[in-house]
């Protein structure tokens, strides 16, 4: 019979060219420029308007790898990426992720792959420990974590479980959601996304954190005009400036009125691996749900968000269902966990193999050398701006974000960032709060050491 | 400067030993018992509970790979696997997908990889001439693709963006959506999340498709009860037995109704690469969405949905939020796609990659070549059924799935069914339409030939 399936020999000899290339790209994305140089339609003008009627060549694919796709490549891998936030590969990592595409599980539920749940039980109950979260939120106790794609993805099944829990109660179009106006958007996009009607963008104090006073005033005057109080989101580090919310008094007030109170510790998460961080999340027994990215800072690429919740009822509640073609005796039994019932998608891919892989292969005490080294850093950028007339910090530096701006004013401080970003081996985000642009500087990306923080601010100097 | 991180050299060396690994992984699959001979707690208890404070060496981590992960996998991706649909991958699929966690995109927005934002653009287009979509699905017209992880996330998003769409005029907990009672659990799972009040799960006929008189009626009566009919999703091929749904009258029914219809094809739309099965989605003119996964039957593993949209105004309205530190001249323009406000999640994967492996590697002839294979041997298996006085269907077979039962009754078909699954070497579904027990057996896994649908005959013949 023809077969057009790529043999396990042809799979042997692709595969280690593929491991070379991408070793080769390791190598060399630091002499790279970040940004790619391609306008708009520029990659999909190269290629061809209809797929190829006939197979082609592994070496045809691979040749336009190189020649069209890298054109197009944004170099999130390359040390002097200070953008964003970083969204770290590393080694391990990528190896974990090819085991997981050559398993090609599909852990839906329990019984059609008992590894992949429970290698994911394993993994986020290590980082309970790791992370000083509460006992409560081991799988098992009766809370549990679970991986899902994203932050966003998380948030908005918070806002979910929260919003159903009080469905006998309110209509959804009278729930209100509360997070602080520097919050990540995806609390908002969620609070829609969920039908929330009303979304509150509660004030924020100097230091970019939320305004107790503030919500308590939007709390009461909703519950004034018949508005219910469902949700409130604290972040541990806002994407911003990584500012940190009161979380232990939002959870008071929170527990006080009734609310979901869902701590997004995106980024931060991983610092929570070093204990003198752990401070700034603060009364985390008052918190239903609480998600972190490994993909950003913890060397597993994207995508792997965690997500925790202290009671897994609600949760649970508000997303099983149960048709018969998934009934199966281990679920009937009550003796698993069907993770399929934590989050919208049914189908599961084998995610926490390359976060297993990570753990394993940097250990915790490796993770947080390069977290530690990361901060100090940010730290050591950050007491130059202050020493230097030219410039002023916008922010505290509490975990390794840098926020500063020219003290010349806005068009300065966008002045400064675009030559940053024209250098072409530094790559920093110009954002602003309200009226005030600044630049971020987010040290962080897993080859970052202390030659590119360096260079970095040698251009910085340069260029102010 | 101590570091943790595995070195280029460290990383060819273990990915050449993984490559390998798949290799061996591929080739010797057949001969494992298909479901893992595991209790629930196994794989935990042999795992430390504690993740290691200090590096491990990669040796360790494979050999625990070998040793405790495998003897919890279920291998989906054994020639023997009939259960459910397949989930499948293969070599192009998993190189390509080893590209992406090396390069580590993050294509929330065209200006943060326009590689990832724009070969995903060419591949759903590539798509809509492959399966003979309309032509205003194309990402130049006003409609267009977009790469989810599940079809789970693509339908929950058609209707959280058809739920919007009417927000103004109605309240949510008076919305309805309407499936056949054989739809996939995911539309009324996505229609909890999104806050509909009611979900009707219309009748169905003697071959299980929707019944349009049960719509109408359905509709009628919650109009008459004030209620508002949002949203209507038809299956192209239903998970129990494939079944399809009258997509063109229900579209008609949905744009008298001013209802969006949402078409899931998560399994059957692979088929439509062969234009002998285009005739089963007759109406797509009338329809608002349609999803479909080449990660069940076009060799791309998970996770890889494929969702379009007639019209993307509507979706973007409902999921786009721009924050400063996302803002960018390219997204200003209007000229560019910014995927991140196609769904849920911000963060992106660079998927497209390996749906682009796979599509160029098989080429369009190759792709259908093995549908039409696994369709063949599903009629011949059919055939055997039908000759068998024992044995009878329950349901016709337009793409690869049998459904069979014993003509003894339930009780025979479950030991039937449980016989061929304590073979190992083949595995199907045990599944029931109201009191009735039937058999599932879907042809597809993509290494599965002749000699494995052989093989499960001779199984059946001999333990019926």
């Amino acid at each position: 019979m023809t077969s057009y399936h790529m043999t396990p020999d042809e799979f042997r000899a692709a595969g280690h060219e593929l491991v070379e290339w991408v070793a080769r790209y390791m190598e060399t994305v630091d002499g790279m420029p970040i940004l790619p140089d391609t306008r708009p339609g520029e990659i999909i003008a190269s290629l061809p308007n209809k797929a190829p009627e006939d197979a082609e060549p592994f070496a045809a694919i691979v040749a336009d790898l190189d020649a069209i796709v890298m054109k197009g490549v944004t170099h999130w891998q390359s040390p002097g990426w200070f953008a964003y936030f970083p969204a770290n590969t590393s080694g391990p990592a990528i190896l974990g992720d090819l085991v997981s595409s050559g398993l090609g599980q599909q852990g839906m539920l329990w019984a059609t792959s008992p590894a992949t749940t429970e290698l994911e039980m394993v993994v986020v109950d290590w980082l309970v420990d790791l992370m000083g979260l509460p006992q409560e939120w081991k799988t098992s106790g009766p809370g549990g974590g679970v991986i899902q794609m994203s932050a966003s993805d998380a948030t908005h099944v918070a806002l979910v479980a929260a919003r159903h829990r009080l469905e006998n109660r309110a209509e959804i179009g009278d729930m209100v959601a509360y997070t602080s106006a520097q919050a990540h958007s995806s609390i908002e996009k969620g609070a829609n996304i969920a039908g929330y009607g009303h979304v509150r963008l509660v004030d924020v104090d100097d230091l970019f954190a939320m305004e107790l006073a503030a919500l308590e005033a939007a709390i009461a005057a909703d519950r004034a005009a018949g508005l219910t109080p469902a949700f409130v989101g604290s972040a541990v580090g806002t994407t911003g400036t990584t500012a940190v919310d009161p979380v232990s008094e939002i959870g008071e007030i929170a527990r006080r009125e009734g609310m979901w109170h869902h701590v997004d510790a995106a980024y931060a998460g991983t610092a929570m691996i070093c204990e003198e961080f752990r401070h700034y999340q603060d009364g985390l027994e008052l918190v239903d749900s609480y998600t972190f990215n490994p993909h950003k800072w913890m060397f597993t690429n994207f995508d792997c968000n965690v997500f925790y919740v202290a009671d897994r009822e609600p949760l649970i509640d508000a997303m099983s269902i149960m048709p018969p073609y998934l009934r199966n005796r281990a679920s009937d039994s009550g003796d698993v966990i069907d993770y399929r019932d934590w989050h919208v998608p049914l189908g599961r891919r084998f995610r926490a193999l390359k976060l297993w892989f990570v753990l394993r292969s940097y250990g915790a005490n490796g993770i947080r050398h390069h977290v530690r080294e990361h901060v100090r850093l940010a730290h050591w950028l950050e007491a130059q701006i202050e020493a230097d007339g030219r410039l002023e910090l916008v922010a505290p530096t509490p975990f390794a974000l840098v926020s500063f701006r020219h003290r010349s004013g806005n068009e300065a401080t966008n002045a400064l960032a675009a030559a940053i970003n024209a250098s072409g081996h530094s790559y920093i985000t110009a954002s602003q709060i309200g009226d005030v642009s600044f630049i971020r500087v987010s040290v962080g990306q897993t080859a970052t050491d202390e030659r590119h923080v360096e260079r970095l601010w040698g251009l910085i100097d340069k260029k102010a």
